[in-house]
């Protein structure tokens, strides 16, 4: 019995190979409707900030493991305490929900991350911005962002002016040089408490606004040492962090190397064409690296896959939209998230796989817009 | 909301794209740990046999498809009658239901069958033998016989005189020749409510006393005349029986060409090696055609295909084999159903997919040896 604190969209697409291995899910979800809540039949509904609520679902599984990282970290180590195999363990998860625990342990491992500083004054923020080329920096919260909250470019003092109000809280902040990237990359890895490790292929993400619109597998024409660099990095990250179950680490691609950007300890969106697109799909990959079984054959099975996000729109019901999308695509794969729509939010995405990588673009966003309402035809 | 009669191992393998395409399953199901029954949320229990049960269980679903061709074809009428969409109807899955149904049907449209004859006594059938290559023929019950129960091949008179008393009881006979033929194939095809149909590549299925044991897609080697013809034949069947949903056509591979042994109105045990090996499974594939939503492609994604069953024998649970399955082969997929293991139960299944077919064979019948317990490295 495999624990899933959290019943969003990873969740959901856990219980797929869930049903294929024969292990059972048991889920600790907000509301009884959260997307994993809908189609798995053991469903707790509870908050996960309260200690008796998780020791109480932590009871019956074997393993507990997270659909998100907004876990408390003080409960993780209570339940630790008290004997529960929890998968990644606290001290591994800290590095994906805080981040200046994850800058400052990067760099004590010597893999390569922006220059960066922990700020408490928009005094010691100017003082860094000067230092930065073109004076452009980030200020983020160590704790709590995710999808482009908590994250601010600053690149003027009337930028400055509008962040001032971040350091009237007790919210830790760090700021960061923004770095001249080509593009994002990101690499996919698993590992288990055994200590064997997998690498996915690094791929391509599109970011908009803080959010993955599109993941290109692999990162085309990516140089093979910029490639190896990540991977090694990842590998490395989960060794050093000992992590457990998949984590997923954001990185810019410079011409001087690959830099880490962002650390996730869970399936990551931009695995999401693993699905398709690999032998063994990141959900699968998680499950057996938290129950420490063997870990499964992370080979893709076509030259290209490229996935695209559905973000809420226009579209109150995606499902009328598929006959359109379906019949002008019958290689397309359309997964939804069984999530009310609304601006913004990320309902489902599309995937498809093949050898041709802008025939396979086009198809995705093609589709991918069409499922939104931004095109009709 | 797709409510499916029967919650065993197609109706559990059939929750996984559910999930993807945001489609909601209701079970009816014998037992509440029925395979399916363990990961789909919405489960009633109750008798198939009943039509009150059927009918307050199809009330609130859009439309109603089967696990298995058990339900009583007078209770699918009279649904039917009272409005509710059953896919496929029950005048198309009679022809799954009942082999005289079948034989005369397929007769009249012309595809290829063996010769055959209704037989009401021994000396009938003995008649019916006299005229067959070498005597051999097979004695079939028109209804309720699957995984080799209700068949029996006969070759000599006291063949004859065992199966006596199956003209004792009321149950209606058939009587075939016995083909001559160099090997099984299989086609499974899908058509919607509107018309659209595809096929899916021809396979070689490989059954022992009657029970599908392996299966190789698409068929090795096979006669590209054989294949057309094959797929020709069940995109005729499904047409004209004006099938809804999926319909795997068992055939004779002879010298002559294709006749076909079997129909089944359902996803099939030879169309397994869809979920990894196609860009749509089989079970999307289903559910594709029930909501009468386009047909996905049936396009393979790698040169071949090896799916072994899993019988049940000498393991009792088969999770720890896992640790050695899946460390010894990474690319290996295992299937589980939730079952009891009992001897001869199919239990799971392996699919591995890949271009070398003899390498494949190899590593799914080690998979499925070890998981049934019959070598232990």
């Amino acid at each position: 019995m495999v624990g899933f604190v959290g019943a969003g969209q990873l969740a959901r697409m856990t219980a797929s190979p869930a049903v294929a291995l024969g292990v059972r899910l048991r889920l600790l979800a907000e509301t009884a409707d959260d997307p994993a809540a809908q189609v798995v039949p053991d469903v707790t509904v509870g908050d996960y900030r309260d200690l008796d609520t998780l020791r109480a679902f932590a009871a019956g599984c074997d393993v507990l493991t997270f659909d998100h990282e907004h876990v408390p970290t003080e409960h993780l180590q209570a339940l630790e305490a008290e004997g529960v195999q929890v998968r990644p363990g606290s001290a591994s998860l800290v590095h994906g929900q805080d981040k200046l625990v994850m800058r400052r342990r990067l760099q004590s491992i010597g893999v390569p991350v922006p220059r960066w500083l922990q700020v408490t004054s928009t005094g010691e923020l100017e003082q860094f911005m000067a230092g930065c080329a073109g004076g452009a920096a980030v200020l983020k919260t160590a704790r709590g962002g995710y999808d482009g909250k908590g994250v601010r470019v600053l690149r003027t003092a009337a930028d400055v002016t509008d962040v001032a109000d971040w350091f009237t809280g007790d919210a830790a902040l760090l700021v960061e040089e923004l770095v001249d990237f080509g593009r994002e990359l990101s690499v996919v890895v698993a590992r288990s408490p055994s200590g064997q490790a997998v690498a996915y292929p690094v791929v391509e993400s599109v970011q908009v606004d803080g959010v993955c619109r599109e993941v290109y597998a692999p990162a085309p024409g990516i140089a093979p040492s910029h490639a190896l660099a990540a991977q090694e990095a990842a590998l490395r990250i989960a060794q050093e962090l000992q992590v457990t179950g998949l984590m997923a680490v954001e990185l810019f691609d410079t011409t001087d190397g690959v830099v880490v950007n962002e650390l996730a300890l869970r399936p990551h969106n931009t695995g999401h064409w693993t699905i398709e697109g690999s032998v063994t799909s990141q959900f699968e990959q998680h499950l057996r690296a938290v129950l420490d079984l063997p870990l499964g054959s992370p080979t893709p099975v076509a030259a290209y896959a490229v996935m695209v996000n559905v973000l809420g729109a226009d579209l109150a019901d995606l499902y009328p939209a598929y006959l359109h999308c379906m019949a002008r695509d019958p290689g397309l794969k359309i997964h939804v998230y069984g999530k009310a729509v609304r601006p913004g939010r990320k309902v489902g995405h599309v995937t498809v796989i093949g050898s041709d990588l802008g025939d396979l673009q086009g198809r995705a966003r093609h589709a991918a817009a069409y499922l939104r309402g931004e095109i009709d035809e």
